[in-house]
């Protein structure tokens, strides 16, 4: 999908949302534990549920993993039945991966080639090698750059002799490896006045935005401080939708709850121009 | 396993080699593609083969997940395989994760509870609360430091206001969140001199080596600047081991190699009094 493309569907929906399929089998729906797949079960429902008021879904591989094989069985089937039932749904893989080169290009293959996801979460730490075999494919990387954890004090803000901090130098290097048609950075709601600071070095970037609402982001501030003339965020919540009730009307309150956050994305569309 | 027990199985085998089990199934023998699972088989023959000349096994799990559900099944019958038949085996699960704090701990319950490793590398990128998981869960953490690749110059060796460097402060910062009785840390065989400035801030913590061989690493140069009393290293090579050979005869060959590699590594333990 191209950078055009996400606008456009941005703008025929009035919704940057994304919404977060870190689905733990331990919080779904008791009734649920009875399909023969739960896990797909429970995404299949908030994804006919919530499709209409989002523009992305990002299945957490974590949650997944942890189920070993019939979870990775379950993600494959939820990237399928996307792409199948909604494709105009950009879908990202949270893996957040990042190896040599060799390997880089293994993990690069196994979500583009055999998932199909649109895109995938990349850590820096080991800088261009290991990016790039995701470029390669031609699918989006979306670099880590300030995440949303407390964490991200330990070394994201580190200011190099210059005065450039670490995430910055992210921002600035990985330019150097793809543009905006093919990368996106991972900024935490979390931020607030720091979008400030990511926008001077990616003014036309895409961000893609977690940490709205169990968190604590706000979704004003990150709107206030990160969007651009295009919009260039994709705010992802997760928990706050998919686990908004736990009975048989779980995918109803999802719903709601999606088309909360919609409303109020609607409402500061309004202060821009989408094209 | 302690690390008083990595150094006494060091001590027994004379040897601190770690195999990679880098298994891509269009590099194995083509007589093995007839078997059930041709990448349990390849990795069953070379466990089976090297065992007695290396103290750990790192499958990496690009290798494992590229081929979907069935690469993640031959990912768990070998950690199981190795867990049952050579019970001394360190087994790292090679997986650079990381990710936010209730994330990293369902990464850390795949690794550790599921497929019962003994160490997971991690990337250090998001901080603490993206490493301490894995620490919870009393299994060893395996933190990238200063990698083997290219891309390592892109970020890790950036310097910070006081002269540190980013890898510095990773070494620096991580020893407070554990001792090095639970972690160590990656760093590249092709780093040659640099291991002296790592042993500045890690003079006791086992150093999990990878580059050897394929990616250009030179052996003695990492025995002589990063060894420590105790040894302190898991030098891992794969490709030239597992790869050595593609006939029906792989096994023995990769017998040989990883002898060839032990023997050498037994010379250089001679330098030191291991207890």
């Amino acid at each position: 999908m191209t950078k055009q493309e996400i606008t456009e569907n941005i703008k025929r929906k009035r919704s940057f949302l994304c919404i977060g399929l870190d689905t733990d089998i331990q919080k779904i729906p008791p009734h649920l534990q009875q399909e023969e797949d739960p896990v797909f079960a429970f995404n299949k429902a908030i994804i006919d549920a919530t499709a209409p008021y989002c523009v992305a879904y990002k299945p957490n591989l974590a949650f997944y993993e942890s189920l070993g094989v019939k979870g990775m069985i379950a993600f494959e089937k939820t990237v399928a039945y996307i792409r199948r039932q909604f494709p105009d749904q950009f879908i990202i893989a949270d893996a957040k991966r990042g190896d040599i080169g060799n390997t880089s290009e293994l993990y690069a293959r196994s979500f583009f080639e055999h998932a199909k996801v649109d895109a995938v979460t990349v850590a820096p730490y080991m800088g261009e090698d290991s990016v790039k075999p995701f470029l390669a494919y031609g699918g989006w990387v979306i670099l880590l750059a300030l995440t949303s954890n407390q964490g991200a004090q330990d070394f994201q803000l580190t200011e190099d002799a210059k005065g450039v901090r670490l995430f910055e130098k992210v921002l600035l290097k990985s330019q150097e490896w793809a543009s905006d048609e093919q990368m996106m950075y991972v900024v935490g709601a979390t931020q607030g006045k720091m979008f400030l600071e990511i926008r001077k070095h990616v003014p036309h970037h895409f961000l893609l935005v977690p940490g709205v609402g169990a968190q604590g982001g706000s979704l004003e501030e990150v709107c206030r401080y990160g969007m651009n003339e295009q919009c260039g965020l994709l705010v992802n919540s997760s928990r706050a939708i998919i686990y908004a009730e736990k009975t048989e009307t779980f995918a109803d309150t999802a719903c709601r709850e999606a088309q909360k956050i919609q409303e109020e994305m609607k409402r500061y569309l309004q202060y821009i121009n989408l094209k």
